[in-house]
């Protein structure tokens, strides 16, 4: 049986595992990135994890089919160079060539978000399905698209980048630069902005007590003020959820995938958020008289799926014999 | 060399025409659809005119690989039906049983918007690109997707419904139910709508009196008072073109295609039209450094890109071995 080398690069932890063919995780370990050296020692490090994973599992370099990585950004699998990584300092990386300096592996690069999806799509929530979406409301909203089995990235391998797509025209400034893009509603962030200005605009609200408690503004402050029955509370909810289901609605209409899958910290809040967004959601999108719905469902990979994803990503380079050898 | 036939089925019109394996149309011919009458009726005449344009090119059967349809709706191209058609009385129709009958060749259905986008993917705006999306427009907003070639459609062959994506939460309702969706204010029937409420506003602009002139309010009403140097006509294209750019810039943030291509009658106001769409637009999507960007384009296939891209989907199918024999 092959198997796979699965890196998740991230701003404050590099991770990285063996998964074997199936999707399933067989060993992990984690180093700091420290993401303020050289980006020379930062992929020297990943080379040197990936060594270290497969010697703790008892495996040979021979074993590995594919070093997958899973990073911030835009890369160019085709170049093997991580072309830009968002606030890590990696410019026309040439990830490829450095890791093999290391490792002498097949190395293949894609988006985390993108990762996430293959990593639902394979051996998660969307297990099965051809076609699916896995959208993850975090610090911003990330999304990945599997069509056909594949990582569908664009052109540019810029990838899907729908949480910037304006739902709210003329709203909220995003970091990007545009103005009420699906990230501004819909993200952990955006639910933190909306419990701030509805506890500012109610005082008499228990969000302001339960503020008090926690020491500061979070994503769960709404839902344990709903729970006391606040009504500000409900009514922050009602709208976080009208304006995420308006944005996965949108996936929907978009690409019809046969699974969207909802992943992110806040999907631990259960019901109280899952079942408006699963029940709004579904009333909006575009399915004619007798046309196949979509099916919503919960991300299942939780922290690994980065690592999964990775290596998945690489499996699948290696079945469609794209190149990752050379640099 | 293989020939194609290609058949778009509309609500007033019936067209068809012989097209080459390079998207060259041959001939064509047109009947009227007569939509009142029952499917069953229609669709025999459908098959009778591809048995006219055949003999009209001076083709025999033994030389058409395939019969490619674009109709509106929904179409299952796998079980040779249409699913529904919007307001055509087409409800789970067994098209390719009932065209066969008529003249025996393989038989796929496609949906409309999806058909001119591989129209322009093979032989127009969007030649040479694996990747690219086709807005429309029109009535409403049309698009259609190719991706490595191939027309995507969602597991359910439901197609990129992307103008019913959300563009203006709580914003004007939409025929499908939805409130703020793109065609709502990006589509011909918009612009319309924006010029007449310009026009009540502002009493006093040029519009009224074109308005007064033409005998009726339409899309081109507002460039011809633009010319004549009205503010108010100004404005209107200044938030037709605003709304436009932000639902393209959305459809290059999702799909990050090579060529994102624009077509309908509007685009035949030129560069009053043009040069802000393009502009508008391309400041807006999420490139990062050094990321290839996308290319917009004008659509170049016109009124014959329903039957030269039903023709091109057809020999789409027969390359990728799809069976149009089955019922």
């Amino acid at each position: 049986m092959a198997y796979y080398v699965g890196i998740d690069l991230g701003g404050t932890n590099i991770k990285a595992g063996i998964v074997d063919g199936d999707g399933k995780l067989l060993n992990k370990a984690s180093i700091k990135t420290n993401a303020q050296r050289p980006m020379e020692e930062i992929i020297h490090d990943m080379g040197s994890l990936a060594a270290r994973v497969i010697e703790e599992a008892g495996l040979k370099k021979e074993d590995i089919a594919a070093i997958g990585i899973g990073s911030p950004g835009t890369p160019d699998n085709k170049a093997g160079v991580l072309v830009y990584a968002g606030n890590l300092p990696f410019n026309m990386a040439p990830m490829r060539k450095l890791i093999r300096e290391v490792i002498d592996l097949p190395v293949y690069i894609d988006n985390d978000a993108n990762c996430a999806a293959m990593a639902e799509a394979i051996a998660g929530a969307a297990k099965g399905a051809k076609d699916s979406v896995t959208i993850t409301l975090g610090t911003g909203v990330g999304a990945g698209v599997i069509i056909d089995g594949k990582i569908y990235s664009g052109f540019n391998q810029a990838g899907s980048e729908f949480g910037h797509t304006v739902l709210v025209s003329g709203g909220v400034q995003c970091t990007c630069g545009r103005k009420g893009c699906f990230e501004c509603y819909a993200s952990a962030s955006a639910l933190v902005r909306m419990t701030k200005e509805a506890a500012e605009a109610n005082p008499d609200s228990k969000l302001n007590e339960v503020i008090a408690q926690e020491g500061k503004v979070n994503g769960k402050i709404a839902f344990i003020a709903q729970r006391m029955g606040d009504k500000a509370a409900n009514d922050v909810i009602d709208m976080y959820t009208d304006y995420l289901a308006d944005g996965l609605a949108n996936a929907i209409n978009t690409f019809m995938p046969e699974v969207l899958v909802v992943g992110g910290g806040i999907c631990n809040e259960g019901d109280p958020l899952l079942i408006p967004m699963q029940e709004k959601t579904m009333s909006r999108p575009f399915f004619g008289p007798g046309v196949k719905k979509t099916r919503i469902a919960l991300a299942q990979m939780g922290n690994d799926a980065g690592i999964v994803g990775a290596a998945m990503m690489g499996m699948t380079c290696v079945r469609d014999n794209i190149d990752g050898t050379a640099c």
